[in-house]
């Protein structure tokens, strides 16, 4: 077939299917009340935060010039990555430029053809690929199923194994069983990576997210992102100091990659301290989530992101589009971004919204859900 | 084999080897001339692309708080996009994260199962990480080796095929046969994707890259980078429209991830506008490359990058730090950074340094080549 024809062919199936997506871009001020992002505690916009991205940009650069290992390392890096392992009580950090970097990196480096890569099933996008691109064995097991996690690594036969789960997983909020799983891992000599991507700044201690909580955890490999709670971009790998030169030394997605530009690596280094500062943060999150959730009639979340299932994929457009309409900006998820097929709106609980303002969007969605049919 | 005992082993071969690497931050204000970056127009410290990326991370924050379908696309990515196109003459264009996601993304979402790719053996690693993922066959052929290339089209049988090619090779620095590939593309219905990361603002018209000197050019999909030439951070995909739809609809490494930041996104913007103005540029990284290169006695580079073959990975690194003593920062590739194992001197030609300055660093890397038993 040719291209032309195969790319007018992809585009009518999805018309079919109702699953066309287009990019919207967003003006500056717009008035509107924004429970889409990932931003869950209001950082980007936290005037140190902003005086410290622009700072950079001002003294560094607008970029880095060259990978990590070429002369993109400055020392803000440095400092970023001390810190975040000090947040979090891992041993040592590496910053990428994204978070899909940071998931390929510690996956591809470490598991090779003779690994095994035991893999939950709702893992996200970055994690699935990166076992994919690694050449390991990977076995899909159902998600949260500590079990046939159990299972699977029984089966290693002697090859190196590594567990891949979230701490919060992104679509439907739930949590891992992070200490049966650490704990299984640890019994059979596998490694446990867990992408803290939705748990850092939200969950555990102070937002130190679930892997902190963990006792004993020299196993475990963490990832994380720097774009959603701390507001900023970019990804990093937690772990042994071993851990961390391996990946400076093999892994190809951060190797061959220009180091996190300066303005978001000091952006997520003064996010994070403001995250340290004030605890209260994350457990505004909480009470926000557990309230609209309970207004909304659906179960609430362990982390930021509330899930309502809708009855179609059309219906969740139009409770989106009718949401906006009144000021309230929410996500949608369509197939093929949520694991059971099922459209949902996706409403993230912000802690940087002011409680007034915070009320009146519970009202507007409490409102479009309803008369769109949503709701468990 | 245990986690631990495989790190540990992997490290000593590396030992042995003299391949170990390790990050080595910079400071701020370093006295030193860097020709080890790929900022080859000096734009990262441009007074106009500093303060519009600072300008951007005080008024939009540090980050763009989500994928760019959910609501991390702003007007500024909007902006961009048309001023990239519009300079490199393409229909439409499509920014991403990093330079890795554009080619992920692009391959991924154009590849599958069913698909040919024909990829040039010297291609960037993300390219080569862009393939395997795809699922697609992937048939690697003999650099720039225009004969190989029509013949492993010849045996597509029908299927989709797309040829992988850079427009000038980090490496070596030695550009493709494009008009040909292009030519063989066409007559096949293949697709020709090129990767313009170092060809962006150094070759063709005003730095317009070899894309764009290409007579006919509907079935060629470009990729760029923001992170060199434009000082900034990030990368794109650059081509039709219908392509750009796609991409938007089908590229998972587009769609899971963050969006760039605003200020690397406002810094690339103002980069593109001063190259615009300003075609004299790459001009005189032309004249530098060859003036440095007749100098070293090694060949000259299409783009900006010189090559300069030393006896050992030791003598490389020696070489490397005898350079840093005096002053001048450059890059060293050892395996596996390189196609054919031979560890080099990497010496990228720069605009933004002054004359004297220039002709200064000249001077050292002329003595420390010598002395170290490199070039050609």
């Amino acid at each position: 077939m040719s291209w032309p024809r195969w790319l007018a062919e992809q585009r009518a199936e999805r018309e079919r299917a109702g699953l066309q997506r287009a990019l919207r871009p967003r003006a500056l001020g717009e008035d509107v009340l924004d429970l889409a992002s990932n931003d869950y505690l209001g950082l980007s916009a936290h005037p140190e935060v902003r005086a410290a991205a622009a700072g950079a940009a001002r003294s560094w650069g607008a970029g880095s010039g060259a990978s990590r290992l070429v002369t993109g390392t400055t020392t803000l890096h440095g400092e970023l990555e001390a810190e975040l392992a000090g947040f979090t009580g891992r041993p040592a950090a590496l910053v990428c430029s994204t978070g899909y970097h940071a998931n390929l990196s510690a996956v591809t480096a470490l598991a090779d053809r003779e690994a095994l890569i035991v893999s939950d099933a709702h893992v996200h996008a970055s994690l699935v690929d990166a076992a994919r691109l690694s050449r390991a064995t990977v076995e899909a097991v159902p998600h949260n199923d500590v079990d046939a996690v159990r299972a699977a690594l029984d089966s290693a036969g002697g090859r190196r194994a590594m567990v891949l789960a979230e701490s919060v997983y992104s679509v439907l909020g739930d949590a891992a069983p992070l200490a049966e799983l650490a704990g299984i891992c640890a019994e059979r000599g596998a490694l446990l990576l867990v992408d803290e991507a939705h748990g850092l700044g939200v969950v555990g201690d102070g937002g130190r997210g679930l892997v902190a909580g963990l006792e004993r955890a020299p196993h475990v490999v963490m990832t994380a992102t720097l774009s959603k709670s701390l507001g900023a971009m970019g990804g990093a790998v937690l772990g042994s100091p071993e851990l961390v030169e391996h990946l400076v030394n093999r892994a190809r997605p951060f190797i061959f990659d220009t180091a996190l530009a300066p303005a978001p690596t000091a952006g997520a280094l003064a996010a994070l301290r403001v995250l340290r500062d004030r605890p209260e943060l994350p457990e505004r999150i909480h009470l926000r989530a557990a309230r609209l959730a309970e207004r909304l009639g659906v179960a609430s979340s362990t982390g930021a992101v509330l899930s309502v299932p809708m009855p179609s994929p059309q219906r969740a457009l139009a409770a989106q589009a009718a949401a906006r309409e009144a000021g309230v900006r929410v996500g949608c998820f369509r197939p093929p971004s949520v694991p059971d097929g099922v459209s949902r709106l996706r409403i993230t609980a912000q802690a940087g919204i002011a409680e007034h303002a915070w009320e009146h969007a519970v009202e507007v969605l409490t409102g479009v859900v309803e008369r769109h049919g949503g709701g468990s």
